[in-house]
């Protein structure tokens, strides 16, 4: 496939998804070994799915959401006798929910699962299970239509020969499928408006450079990946017209946090007058966390940074500080894009009033 | 050598240099295999010292200018008969010049180089050869007491405490010796000053990781790596309190060039009204560049960003945009620390001054 180019047609990989229930079992795309190698990882245990988090073989939020919800499921089968029902559950849900403290649909699927659990648990093992089996693949089939109606509600933002930044990867292998901002980008260029789109590459683990241009090459839309320090340039240079990235968790302010890097994109657009659009499903949204301040931010291993392909770059690995994530507050973010429409700043009102409408 | 802490006694380091003639000779220190490794190239015709510049073995617009200084003797260490002299020069100039388009520093040391062969080349091959040997090795010494004059300067600049963040290499290894950006930070740490050094990656070449981090590791000056992308975070945390590069070119009207990503950490440090200082020679000031839309910005091989460490990262290597450089208006600039002095707005007079004071 010829990445440069790309008509306007529907593109084809859309039904594309890195997370499958099959033969009773949950599989994930192993995005650490991307685009080298697709391999997937059969989640035969709660402990395998909490692995496959923490160590990002599945990331961004939304897939993080769906994942736990299937692996609340995974770790129901090992339950032979009801009586066992409950603490397993517990077990489960804890080691679930202490994978990564950013992305907040973790929390939000692991306590829909946990009230669906607690409505049904009388039923015993085999009927729970069950039911939850449903709900998952619910919250999953779910997660990609709210993706596809974010791209929906974002075409109107787009205007024809746009050329695009993202941050990160918020394309399918983010989310249940079809992607938030990659879901915005394929819309957007689908209806012959995005001409082109700028790939951060997102260090420290180059999510840009593996996962988005890898996403954009299967679906046929033109890109380049950039150095993330290349952003600022190009935005003085008049080469990009339109931001768009995904969230990992938007305050009740519309304070966003995301990829570490995000602010920087936002603040470079703010002096540009480049719009700075965020998309993502309402499952993002904390409605219990007031500000980006209150939202805790993961640290990593610091030899993330230092230590590229196995090979040691720096000379002393200890000496590398590395923050996952990091926050843009609400006056830099032009519009955040939901699945029930796009919202605007005051977001305070925006967002409780976008909550209510879903319920 | 303990990496985290540091005395505020002087450090002992300071003789180093990237450059040395000895043993009748030119050798380079390779600096694209640090720090893995300390290997020195033997710059025995005039290609091998192009193609260092061109690599980045030597790299850095101070010692750029000071290897082609050395360049244009090593040049014409071939010359035997004396009616070859002029042309064999022409060569050795134009080599030379076509190298790399940014630094100003390689043009001024050229032009330096020829006046004085061009006021000596009657005295034949040998006498002349002598002439620019003596005037090479003043302006490698002369590069090396810029930059104490530049520390020198700087001192009064910053305050106890301080916890200062770099972008890029501009250390020993990028001058004769000393440093512009990394000599300001050795010198506000000598008088005990600078707490810390925050210090970015830069991708793609890594200048910050490989060479900056082995530099202030050597010095024993506390430092942490960051993605170039985290320094955002870090200014909205209230974690960085000033911010020093240096420079491959300076405009008459003080706008900056300078290592992509410098632009952006301008940007981010308006944002949080934290002083953004550039530390450069005078010989890096251009006043025949009115302003930074003048300056040749150089496009670099897509390959050094998706490819590292030999490792092929992204899934189409061609899919890559690789600018260099990019350009700090001058109003993103506090101050401007040269040999002469500190700088500041408004930079058309303060640089004219500066450059009739020193003739």
């Amino acid at each position: 496939m010829d990445k440069t180019t790309g008509s306007n047609s529907t593109t084809t990989d859309a039904a594309f998804s890195p997370i499958e229930w099959r033969d009773g079992g949950l599989y994930l795309l192993d995005q650490t070994l991307l685009p080298a190698e697709e391999t997937w990882i059969h989640c035969s245990t709660p402990e395998i799915v909490a692995d496959a988090i923490r160590r990002l073989a599945v990331r961004g939020a939304p897939a993080i959401g769906v994942s736990a919800a299937y692996g609340l499921v995974v770790g129901l089968q090992s339950v032979k006798r009801d009586e066992d029902l409950d603490r397993r559950f517990r077990e489960v849900y804890d080691l679930l929910m202490g994978t990564r403290p950013t992305a907040v649909n973790l929390r939000w699927a692991l306590d829909l699962g946990k009230e669906l659990f607690e409505a049904n648990r009388s039923r015993g093992a085999k009927a729970t299970r069950e039911v939850l089996l449903e709900w998952a693949k619910g919250v999953h089939s779910d997660d990609i239509e709210s993706c596809r109606q974010i791209g929906a509600h974002s075409v109107a933002l787009f205007q024809e020969g746009d050329r695009v930044l993202t941050h990160c990867n918020a394309g399918a292998l983010a989310t249940g499928g079809y992607g938030t901002a990659v879901g915005v980008i394929t819309s957007g260029f689908d209806h012959g408006k995005v001409a082109k789109v700028w790939v951060d590459e997102t260090r420290p683990l180059l999510q840009g450079a593996r996962l988005t241009a890898w996403e954009l090459g299967r679906l046929g839309i033109p890109y380049q990946v950039i150095t993330d320090s290349s952003a600022g340039a190009l935005m003085s240079r008049g080469m990009v017209d339109r931001i768009v990235v995904g969230s990992d968790r938007i305050a009740a302010n519309g304070d966003v946090a995301n990829k570490i890097g995000t602010y920087t994109v936002a603040v470079l657009a703010a002096r540009h007058n480049i719009p700075f659009y965020v998309a993502a499903p309402l499952s993002t949204i904390d409605p219990h966390t007031a500000t980006g301040d209150a939202i805790p931010i993961e640290e990593r291993d610091p030899t993330e940074v230092t230590r590229i392909a196995g090979v040691e770059l720096s000379p002393n690995s200890g000496m590398a500080h590395n923050i996952a994530f990091d926050v843009t507050p609400n006056e830099l973010v032009a519009a955040i894009i939901t699945e029930v429409g796009v919202l605007r700043a005051p977001y305070v009102e925006s967002i409780r009033e976008a909550l209510a409408q879903a319920g």
